[in-house]
């Protein structure tokens, strides 16, 4: 039925799947065994999947190639196999979060994220290894196995939703959707080398998500292209609320952004960057001013120590959740020492401390707004090092003081999380490692429309995104 | 130039007084004389104020009599002299909050209520004792000396709003202004047998007050009637958020309401009632019948424990304002040993249980919401017990735990606070040991203009708020 290659079919754009299955040259259950297949041959050793819905992915795909045959596809997504962070209700399907407290946690219901993919006609191929309880940003996961950087499988993937990211870097589906509190879907982006996105706070229901911390919780895509992740945000975003999301991928915007002003941050996000992450991101400038862009400094002299101070609020909201179900202290031997860790800490945190988080978010959010005036986006990279390896636990750069490789990674993607604003990851070269480098754009409130034509400009001018590793 | 006695022109209504003082019958230093006579003749054995303003009042009165001479009074309480509570900012005037701490704080600038008085040409008398810092519901204070019940100067005033209530009751100015946290306008307006009312939540600016707890922190009037305090709440109210406040006096609804209904609270507000104070509020209702109104039970069954629960958060509140100023814990020494107390409580108050709170203070908000669908306002006594002893540390009734005499007196002013639904304290009554009785109303939010309709006609048709106490 089809001249695809498998690897091929596997990394084709979801709009050029969705043209294919319109026009029957391929079969969404041929799309289902392409990703089963490489889920069978590679996700034992990445660890990219807690559990494969292979046989009731098959089933879908007939049914959905049934309802293209009648001309009755809901969205451009009816018949794509796509995956599901592990932290997502779903229906009769276990959803563990990454721990062993909810190893056998089956939900009654679904989640909002996976009733808007059923309703678009989606298929899932499986929920997808994460961080325990989403507490961590490397993916290491004591339970399960961490899941492994495919570019580097000595390497961690990123985390918390480090098996979306493998996924949808190997080919095991054509995207899936993530959960970001402090970096957690822009970072495992940024190390596998695909596009992450962190929406606007609230653009994105978190019904149905286990809850790390409330009021900084996102629901995002992870995506092989811009407008993947344009397709798969228009599918699950709530109401649109500022009129800047539209209903349906038709309206996408492909108008390349014409002028446009860019934010280079003087201050906080260009401090101790590994020198090869710098430079992709001055190239990535570079880039932006062909395509029209101008580059301005901008100042966030406010970020530090404000974002620090406001990482208490989501001390508090983890620990709150934790201990109203009963989880902890009560079963601290089931959590991996990481999370137990941070639960510990938490636990003692006193409420003028989570009030000081307050109003330095406060401060973070203003001093974002007034950036955010100048200029349609900022730059920054997602990471200041690489994927670090499996089990590194401090890391040293030269001349600095020893800190944790946990703080390091979240270091430049916290500040989106606590201003609320949307931000993605977008691939923007190599190391001489060859390790993936994401360069960030953060936007405006509500402006992911203008934030995503600006990445795409970008991605259209470069084919960073186009390399896949190699997997063997 | 007049005929009127001193104590005849001290108890004079606002309208009335100011319907004299247009028609010239009387002058403003004529009732700042007035006031300033009672003041000096008894405010330093009852302890109403902190800083009096003689001179200034003076001036002012004069400066107010020319306007009215020239026609151009700014307000019907232009010429009227009335206090401020001792935590209002007031530009020049030391502002202390009750404190030590604060003994010689001179403000630069003015709080948004003395400004809106100010600008309505009301005339300061001077600053009322209080509470200090305003935690604590006794009026009792280690620093300047405790404010004294009028009725029965052994006897506490209630607070924290003390000063203010005193002065009211006793004809030292003709209203005050005061705040309400847990209930520190709403007690001693009770325990004095005046009028007191907490508006909704955000209706009275908070600008340039002396915080407490900032999401329970209410401003509002003390008066002798209920129009008196409907007059003050039109001019300090700020943007009358839903039009059902009036910018002007001469809008005040003077029409008696005609068919209403009010909830008897089965839950909570009845139990562990002194059996005078609950004869007071079934007599009240029995009236209330007899204008026309529908008496039914009403089920507020989640306030307890959640009132508790949240009373964390103005812990919390109060503790962020403390060390975040420098004062608690560097300067303990200095505070009194309730509010130490307090304060070292809150300072190890966990964020987890500041979180616990803020979900209790949603149940409690429901809980009202639910009721006051059925019902125009909920009846209630203000304190269940009378003004206890000065020095009264723990109470006992007949039959139950010792509890607090602290915790006794919020403990039915404290919902309201939490909900942020307005609530005032009018007469209804007295003890047979002649001490003043507070009956409780409790509106919808925003629905201040319909709650005072409400006070105002049972005020019509009783005489309680008549009654003045016996100064010797």
């Amino acid at each position: 039925m089809t001249r695809h290659s498998e690897s091929e079919l596997a990394f084709l754009s979801i709009e050029r799947a969705a043209a294919l299955l319109r026009r029957r040259e391929i079969s969404p259950l041929e799309l289902v065994d392409t990703a089963l297949a490489r889920i069978e041959r590679w996700s034992s050793s990445l660890h990219a999947f807690l559990t494969i819905l292979a046989e009731q992915a098959r089933q879908d795909a007939k049914r959905a190639e049934k309802a293209i045959r009648r001309g009755t596809a809901r969205s451009v997504l009816h018949g794509i196999p796509l995956s599901l962070k592990d932290n997502f209700y779903t229906r009769a399907i276990r959803t563990t979060a990454g721990s062993k407290i909810l190893a056998d946690f089956v939900p009654n219901q679904d989640s909002a994220v996976a009733k808007s993919l059923a309703e678009a006609g989606a298929i899932l191929l499986g929920k997808t290894n994460m961080h325990e309880f989403a507490y961590g940003i490397t993916g290491e996961n004591p339970h399960y196995g961490s899941s492994h950087n495919p570019w580097a499988p000595t390497r961690v993937s990123g985390g918390s939703s480090g098996g979306s990211a493998v996924a949808v870097a190997t080919g095991m589906g054509w995207a899936s959707v993530g959960t970001d509190t402090g970096g957690s879907i822009r970072i495992p982006a940024a190390l596998c080398g695909i596009v992450g996105m962190k929406p606007t706070f609230g653009l994105v229901s978190v019904e149905g998500v286990v809850p790390l911390g409330v009021s900084f919780d996102h629901v995002g895509p992870l995506a092989r292209s811009v407008t993947d992740a344009t397709i798969l945000l228009e599918v699950i975003a709530g109401k649109y609320p500022r009129g800047e999301m539209r209903p349906s991928h038709r309206a996408l915007d492909r108008n390349r952004p014409r002028r446009f002003r860019l934010g280079w941050p003087k201050d906080f996000f260009f401090e101790r960057i590994h020198p090869e992450i710098r430079g992709a991101i001055e190239a990535a400038a570079k880039t932006f001013q062909t395509l029209g862009a101008r580059i301005e400094e901008i100042s966030l002299s406010h970020l530090s120590p404000a974002v620090d101070r406001a990482t208490n609020i989501v001390v508090a909201e983890a620990n709150y959740y934790h201990e109203s179900e009963g989880y902890y202290p009560a079963r601290s031997e089931e959590y991996g020492d990481d999370v137990r860790g941070h639960l510990e800490w938490g636990h003692n945190l006193r409420a003028v401390d989570y009030l000081g988080g307050l109003e330095a978010r406060r401060t973070v959010i203003q001093d974002f707004a007034r950036a955010l005036e100048r200029v349609d986006a900022i730059l920054a990279p997602v990471s200041p090092i690489p994927a670090p390896p499996i089990g590194l636990r401090q890391i040293r750069a030269p001349g600095e003081r020893e800190t944790s490789v946990r703080a390091e990674l979240l270091r430049l993607t916290r500040p989106a999380n606590v201003a609320g604003i949307p931000a993605l990851s977008i691939p923007c070269g190599f190391t001489s490692d060859g390790l993936p480098i994401g360069l960030q754009l953060m936007g405006r409130r509500w402006g992911e429309a203008r934030l995503l034509a600006i990445a795409r400009a970008y991605e259209e001018a470069t084919d960073w995104h186009r390399r896949h590793p190699a997997l063997t």
